[in-house]
């Protein structure tokens, strides 16, 4: 069954408010996790709402927090996120990189003691109305190993940036730095299917195509090999080593209930977010012209199937957008399940 | 045979003043070019310099340039290179971003109208006795094709983070977002060897495994797939929109004997460089106490084959670069005939 964004955003903010979130904090969450279901990225949006509460309930997300910037220049902030959920300070530390940014040309925010934040790109997308190039990162619970190793050390630790366009639709690259994120590999297992080789690892770090090879000590493999492992890790450092969150292995598991480990480096998980002004480098109008010329000119490279376009990063997320703005959010009878649940607990209406 | 460095710094910035370059800029261009070879990027040191010394005299390449900053803000500045080599634009524009980072947190600088900058890890690399953090791209011949797509539309466009550690050596990222970069393919030429599935795809957009697939038409693949794509483009968006340098398949080929494409839609080809002020965000002492330890937590995690240790990107650079300061740099047999043909044209002593 399919429900409607409205229903699902309502929802989401009588759950959130119903944990002893503000309102505006509720508004704010509940439309970082929507954004990610209508942009069919299914394993970030209200699929995780439980999780969040979970974790509230394991006295390890804070839903009163009131974030902090803890040390700052013209040109960058750091924020302490006071245990909260990384769905509220990520835009509000946004906020900040974007006020910075007008000042400056730049503005570039690191965050410590933060959880979750949900899709990266919406972090960055608050750019794009105000003519700037949109970056956001987040450090993550390990998964996946780095080369030459079988132990989980670094998390998907995606990165997004988003470039403003002006006929066309804007340029989003937003990739996990895993060959495949988790959302993949439980589709599979949903499905009893196997994986390409590639993904994942077992635990002894030999090749496998077993879409339950998580479950069993494996671990997930970077991106494109040692390369990916490197980006992997500089997502790790920008968000954690910088800000003052745990990093590499240390970084607490999203799921309650696992335990965090003991004697942490930092505190809490890191984001790293930045924005810098189109036109502190060049008029925006000259920009935005030569980013339609980018984006038609690669429409139109030669394809090596007539029936498969080429497409813009970013493309598939906004047409499912449209399609789920006509039709609504589908949602899997797990997750339907799992709402249900916490409509329950908290007398509320799916 | 193995040449010292000394000697062949020495040789390239002979080269470079015959050529009409200023004493500084061909103690710099030669700098850049000899720390390649050290570090083991034997496909970007002396191996091109006759590239450069041909892409002049070809009317491409001003070895008397005088760039000029074009516009900026307390954190940004847009730099014209005078259509000179990247190799002495870079280092300069790294010392604006520098200068920028102290004054404001941080500083980003993207190039136009420049030629081929050498490794990305030097410019980037100039950051870390600052203790900030550097941060270099570029933009180059379009020889990977998109997702979907058998055109040649993005250059390899390598991007280079740069972190200061403590006791520990730094961590350094510098890669192609290509799976594999051309001289890899050189490598497997020259020994008649296959190459790995994934590295090159046929004119006709098949899979192949022939070494010399570029040239019959083919085009190399973006690292891991499509989020290869997306962050190739990124680097260019970054590099030559942003810039007003040439990007996709309009940026010109860096050998001499290929004429760019007619209309171009900007200058020469771009760069874009970054360095963060690390007190900007915390106290430098902490982060590289952490750099430390997250470094050495890294080489201890658990490995798939006890004799293959883990290793931390940069690690192999820095150990052939102690290497060759002993041992001096091997050349082979073709690079050793080009800088002779050089040295007979110039009249000088390799």
């Amino acid at each position: 069954m399919n429900y409607s964004k409205e229903r699902l955003l309502q929802f989401t903010k009588s759950v959130f408010l119903s944990c002893g979130m503000p309102e505006a904090d509720a508004n704010l969450a509940a439309d970082v996790l929507l954004s990610a279901d209508m942009r069919g990225i299914d394993s970030h949006g209200v699929a995780r709402l439980s999780g969040y509460i979970r974790l509230q309930e394991a006295g390890r997300a804070n839903m009163n927090a009131k974030h902090k910037v803890i040390h700052e220049t013209p040109s960058t902030a750091t924020v302490d996120a006071d245990q909260g959920l990384g769905l509220v300070v990520a835009p509000k530390a946004m906020d900040i990189a974007i006020e910075k940014a007008k000042q400056v040309g730049t503005g570039w925010v690191a965050i410590q003691n933060s959880n979750h934040f949900g899709i990266a790109a919406y972090h960055a997308m608050k750019a794009l109305p105000h003519d700037m190039i949109g970056i956001s990162m987040t450090n993550a619970s390990p998964l996946v190993a780095p080369t030459y190793s079988k132990e989980r050390m670094l998390g998907t630790n995606p990165i997004c940036m988003a470039f403003p366009s002006g006929s066309q639709q804007p340029f989003i690259v937003d990739m996990a730095t895993s060959n495949a994120a988790n959302g993949k590999l439980e589709i599979a297992q949903r499905k009893n299917k196997e994986i390409p080789l590639g993904w994942v690892q077992t635990k002894n770090g030999l090749d496998s195509v077993n879409a339950n090879e998580l479950k069993d000590g494996g671990s997930l493999l970077p991106l494109g090999g040692h390369k990916g492992y490197g980006l992997g890790a500089a997502v790790d450092i920008l968000s954690a080593v910088l800000s003052g969150a745990n990093y590499g292995p240390w970084v607490p598991p999203f799921v309650a209930f696992l335990n965090p480990l003991e004697n942490l480096p930092g505190n809490g998980i890191g984001h790293f977010l930045g924005a810098m002004r189109i036109d502190a480098f060049r008029p925006a109008e000259d920009f935005k012209k030569h980013m339609d010329q980018w984006i038609i000119r690669f429409k139109q490279s030669q394809r090596v199937d007539e029936n498969q376009e080429v497409l813009i990063p970013g493309e598939p997320e906004f047409r499912l957008q449209k399609e789920r703005e006509l039709e609504g959010i589908p949602l899997n009878p797990q997750v339907e399940k799992d709402l249900q649940e916490l409509a329950q607990k908290f007398g509320l209406n799916l």
